[in-house]
């Protein structure tokens, strides 16, 4: 008997080159554990519906067990030549089984038994990331609450637009990974389908239980329909493109503090421990952590493409094409998992620079629409209002003035009485002072989403 | 008064060039309806809350209306220098209601309003799509009925593998598309959250009741974070995702179709209405329907990669280059659209070539696993039994026969007793009442799906 | 007689949706030029080989023309119902000529028709954007010499590095596009290969003489395979590669100016015929040209993309899929081509603001890696001095001052000696005189750089 | 002084996890041998021009070469503490030679060391990938010879068209392999210019001599602007390009062998040596290296992806994310490396099967458009031509024969006399043989082609 588990239709061996094209063990071993977790739940049902008998399958599963310890331990021996994890595990148990070892594999194929391996795994995965996206969200929080009462200037097309508040900065990201949570869940539920006893691709003429297997593993239902199983794999690029997007969402993070570390901002000062220097230049201090988490963006679109180019055009069901499918998973979420925590971690160590911020806040004109605002409560229509306040802010550039600095009698000849009440909401904390609609920066209403978020994270025990 | 929203600041016209670069009427004007229909939920809203009073409303909605009616029309006119749709609606209401035009845009940004847009198109869009992807899941249900009692040879790695019953088979893909008609209902929920009333990126001064906006348009929630919405592109991004899975399905199948219209498959025979032939090869039939949908794929997830590069790496909040999301929106959902209304009149046409399937269906020993799982229910170890049925097909594959041609002798060698009953499970049609499991392609389980989708798609009134 | 150039195996017509599913006529019309200079070309060769007689390849020639005209005059009716540019142009050929039209597709195929017109198109495009390439080069050489003098901090992971010449920053991206402009010169030399003939994939029995029209149409070599011909894309696919490394090119340089453009850098001010302002926010001028060129980086790569899965998996030869090319490579030069437009013309516009770039170019250290190498010029080991300078540069941190700043006992207390000549490289004006290496922002190495792509481009009297 | 290369301004260590995150060390380690032989150029020029005495620069060398050794030997301990291979290396001097180990890095930069070190990885890279498809091309070259003359079916739109050698099938590959070899050699010549030099971004102060290092590395010349060699990437990701069309060609024609490899083609046999089996189905023999190479251009398209994402709006110069670049490029050459040689393998040990293609060979009609150009050669217009044999063919089909099986009187309702000389170009080996035309599948013209790749790839001796 061969080492391989197909070998008997063969004649002579596997050219060496082909071994080492086609094996999957160096990435695939990470899965060992959900491996193990799956073969035990079909040995007791195979007892289940007789196939074994119970001490058989006890065996079995005691012997996995001890099979997993090794590998934990790290004493497992690895080879190359045994392909792939599934082999590596079913051949150690046949060493030390014998017969009973042989009989395992009974009425599932390794198509089934790899999807439902990989779906145990991602199951564990989606939680851990939930997980490192609820911390992230608390850093925020956190953050929001520290950084209160600090006014920023709000950007679009990254010029200065109105101000807001910090603590509305960063509860917007709070909204980001809050989709990005849900959309975990959503995926969670596609995942949680049992393709165990799907076999090959048409089912088995044995007569497994899978609905005991389902039990046992936890899934939600049986997949149903075995040659769909076969050839599924969109649960796995769903979840590489959830991942992408939290990606995104980092990059943009990344790139917006990238920008305010710089001199010319000067909005943050990164800690020491989150910044590498140069090997020529003796006084950089480089935001390498979020430049890289700006640049690992790369790897995670990279890997969804890979999977959309993947199963572009295959047909029915299985084709090994599918087996490139895991280093594109793992390394996407090796990299998100990763960049979440240290985003997390600079979040909860940076603290703006509330002098610097401040020495600059009145340039850009931020209180422009809040003045045409109250220009149209007055009952100017809005685009002449718009219109009006342009000019303005022209005539304040070529006198070098803000608009608070502008006479009343310039007030006057936009609209008679205008200079009564305009200077109440012109400078930047009269302009934040005056909004009011829900969703805005207004203070209060920032007040109730910090305090909405914290009933909804439970933030003050947990992880604050 | 310029022709844009936002001249009074500026000095000296645009730029020629820049005009015919930054617009985006050429492709934004077929959210008119959406706009119109959100701008009259604007001016309720802003009578509400006495903004406007109730008659200057009821002027606003009623020539709106009028507007509409002349885009549908073809007679409104349309310029490049008017930028966008917003612009091209905002400036027709001011040319015929003077100042009363000028106020529509009181405490709205065209930041919000655009969003709001797109929202309400793809909510319609997603309903649409759903609508046909259903009429897709109707008509493999129908085909899976009409075919019925096919046989096929089912693939792994596209070598013959196991038999499977045509309805099997096209069930199959109803699994696929409704975990995609699924992720759209996920989606739409994140769709479904308004975007009004964030204004430019920091809400507004002015007392605008979002809520009430919310209700006349349909919106489950009010988006919470006015900054996050300004910058927030997750809802279009996830669609044309969702879009992507679809296609690549679509794809999968044109190939197998492709494929099966060969002659040297010959297991199908497309319509000519669904064909076209060759400028120089008279004899040519081609499929090309089903190969421009595989095609097409290309093009649907080129139009993710588009999105995802797009948005890597902005700042919070707006940036200009969000306007090229809509492109690929438009591009992706077309696409797909009309892939599924031709895959589903494909599907409805074709008839399987039965005799040609029939005529080699014994070829490549779609009856080994059975007989191997045969020796299995017998006793012997299920490896053990894979490598001696592996000897058997090398011995029938020097001979030049099937397994059920070996004669007795062959198989009491390799188990004595077993030429008894090994002939009820040999040939392809023993073999597939062989099966029995959950899922499996086994006669009376596929008779259960087929009745499970008949009742879960309402499919005896509505559309078969 | 069909409409159709394939009709005669076919009963009954096309499905009205597969017609327009199916069509390309709405994007390849654009190639009806090239199409005709292509069939003139085969009109032509087939009456040296005796295929038509002299007349008879006359009238076609002179119709043809007369079709041209039409076409560019806008009077030529086009039809969904007629798929393409090519069976547009052969029917009314035939509508004019009769049977003499219907003599023109002789020997040939539409897959080498089309081949042939997009390469003939492509060659046309390479020219152009070449043209357009130099005139961005000229345009940031001529910025080179007008802001020769000015001194800008460097920049690495966007923290202030090293000083150079604002004239070493404009030549670094004449240095990109020139790379640019020699990939598209080898590109098209594997454009420049005749296709026609190939027929539909493996020749024609017909006496056809391909090296006249080879002639004809300027192509440097005949293909030699009409197998690859027929399923040949890679000249394409490397164009739109080519134009997304132009794009990419684009987005940084975009990116830096819009980070240039804003209130905390203050490095420029953009014309106002190259902003747009805000619907909301009176006081905005945002560089949405700057924006739009980044963000349409996205669709070019987004169309590279589609053509590397389009591609992906088809067999040989030509499959339909491949008609999907054309889109991606029209909306890639497309934009390519005004982004090249539009960056030629802010660059000859934009002035740098000297004042504000000089009023903060001493903050950041520019200076100290010309300090450490000082240091190692006098016999300190390179590493040592590093670390040296990094003690310094903390110092000085500590103190709030600059290097120039620190009292000559600093210096004596990091070498003895030090202090005597330290203060003749310190500041960023010593800083940038210090230079000398090769390629280094070295003022006279700037300048001979100036000149040798002075005399490269041949500036003087073209362009500037 | 601290472990790492830039200590002296920073307080406390870096965060662990940020080391973890931000290391190269586990992936850049394969280009030590190109940085040792970078340094010991760099040393040496050092030497000649006074910033060491000749003995350092030899003691520098000598020490380096023991280190390459240890490296080699697997000696050398690696720590992910100092972050990436350059650090090891320098490290390692420092350790041995104290103070004249912290001299070798001076005048230059990680930065255009990193850059250089690649540049020399890749020249290398680029000559093997040439040797590889060099002896891809010879195995395609003895296939053609070998195969020479098996008839096959020639396809578009993967239904058969018209015939084709089998030779003139191999050829196609060879031309879109020999493309790609040009298109590698265009790239050699934007990679072999030398970065070393560049220092960090502006060069440096210090006398070094690049043209010295330009020569002892074999550069063609030196790179002309430092801020440009800072950021470029250019020749990295045009590499990787060239490396995504070379898989999409592999993926064609492994798509193209697992068709022929199936029941239903039955074109060829793939040797065991190539295949591998099944789990649970005992019959199978799995295309699988075929599959795996169609599969793997996901990996590089997906690498592509991940390099147009990483640059996409970075600003000048040098940003970390780049760091991001190598593990994209490794893995892009790895896999088509390792595709390029198993194809190799697999082509030249697979036999066509004769009988199984030659006995369904008269299937399709493949003489349709020798007729149709017989009747153009008599003097029929080419389209009307078309026509008649479009009606043959479905004649034919309702009376299913094959156009040689018509009786002389329906040739001659067609046109009168056709029937004496038809019968002469009907059938598959008359059709072939009609083919005149350059570049066709005539027998002569393939002949011709095959002498032409014998004399260019001299492969009478070398490799055949």
């Amino acid at each position: 008997m061969t080492q391989k588990t197909w070998g008997g239709r063969f004649q002579g061996g596997t050219d060496d080159r082909v071994v080492t094209f086609t094996e999957s063990i160096s990435f695939d071993r990470r899965l060992y554990r959900h491996d193990i977790q799956a073969s035990q739940a079909h040995a007791r049902m195979l007892a289940e519906v007789g196939l074994l008998n119970a001490s058989e399958a006890e065996q079995i599963v005691t012997t996995l067990d001890a099979i997993a310890s090794e590998i934990e331990r790290g004493t497992f021996p690895f080879s190359v030549e045994l392909e792939d994890i599934h082999t590596h595990i079913e051949r150690a148990l046949i060493e030390r089984l014998g017969d009973l070892g042989r009989r395992l594999h009974t009425g599932r194929s390794r198509n089934d038994q790899v999807a439902t391996d990989v779906k145990l795994w991602m199951r564990d995965a989606i939680d851990d990331l939930d997980g490192r996206l609820r911390k992230l969200q608390l850093a925020l929080l956190a953050a929001a609450m520290r950084e209160r009462e600090v006014v920023l200037p709000g950007y679009t097309h990254l010029q200065r637009a109105q101000p807001v508040l910090a603590a509305h900065y960063f509860l917007a990201y709070l909204e980001k990974y809050q989709r990005d949570r849900d959309r975990f869940a959503d995926c969670r539920k596609r995942v949680n389908v049992l393709p165990l006893g799907a076999a090959a691709l048409a089912g088995t003429s044995l007569p497994i239980d899978r609905e005991s297997v389902r039990r046992q593993l936890g899934f939600d239902i049986v997949a149903a329909n075995s040659l769909d199983v076969s050839s599924d794999r969109d649960f796995l690029i769903e979840f590489v493109f959830d991942l992408s997007l939290v990606a995104l969402h980092l990059s943009g993070w990344a790139e917006e503090w990238i920008l305010w570390s710089t001199t010319e901002f000067g909005f943050l000062d990164l800690p020491d421990a989150f910044c590498t220097g140069s090997s020529i230049m003796p006084q950089k201090k480089n935001p390498d952590v979020l430049e890289l988490i700006r640049g690992k963006t790369a790897r995670v679109v990279g890997d969804l493409q890979q999977l959309l180019v993947l199963v572009k055009g295959l047909p029915l069901a299985y084709n090994r094409d599918l087996q490139e499918d895991k280093t594109a998973l793992f390394d996407a979420f090796d990299t998100v998992a990763a960049e979440l925590e240290l985003a997390a971690a600079v979040i909860r160590e940076v603290r703006l620079r509330r002098e610097s911020i401040a020495a600059r806040l009145e340039e850009g004109f931020l209180d422009a629409t809040t003045l045409m605002e109250f220009l149209v409560a007055q009952g100017m229509p809005m685009r002449a209002a718009h219109e009006a306040v342009g000019r303005l802010v022209r005539l304040c550039e070529e006198r070098h003035v803000r608009l608070a600095d502008l006479p009343p009698e310039v007030f006057e000849s936009v609209r008679p009485g205008l200079s009564s009440g305009v200077y109440q909401v012109l400078g930047v904390q009269n302009a934040l002072r005056a909004f009011r609609s829900a969703g805005s920066t207004a203070p209060p209403e920032v007040e109730r989403q910090v305090e909405a978020w914290q009933a909804r994270l439970g933030s003050s025990e947990r992880g604050l």
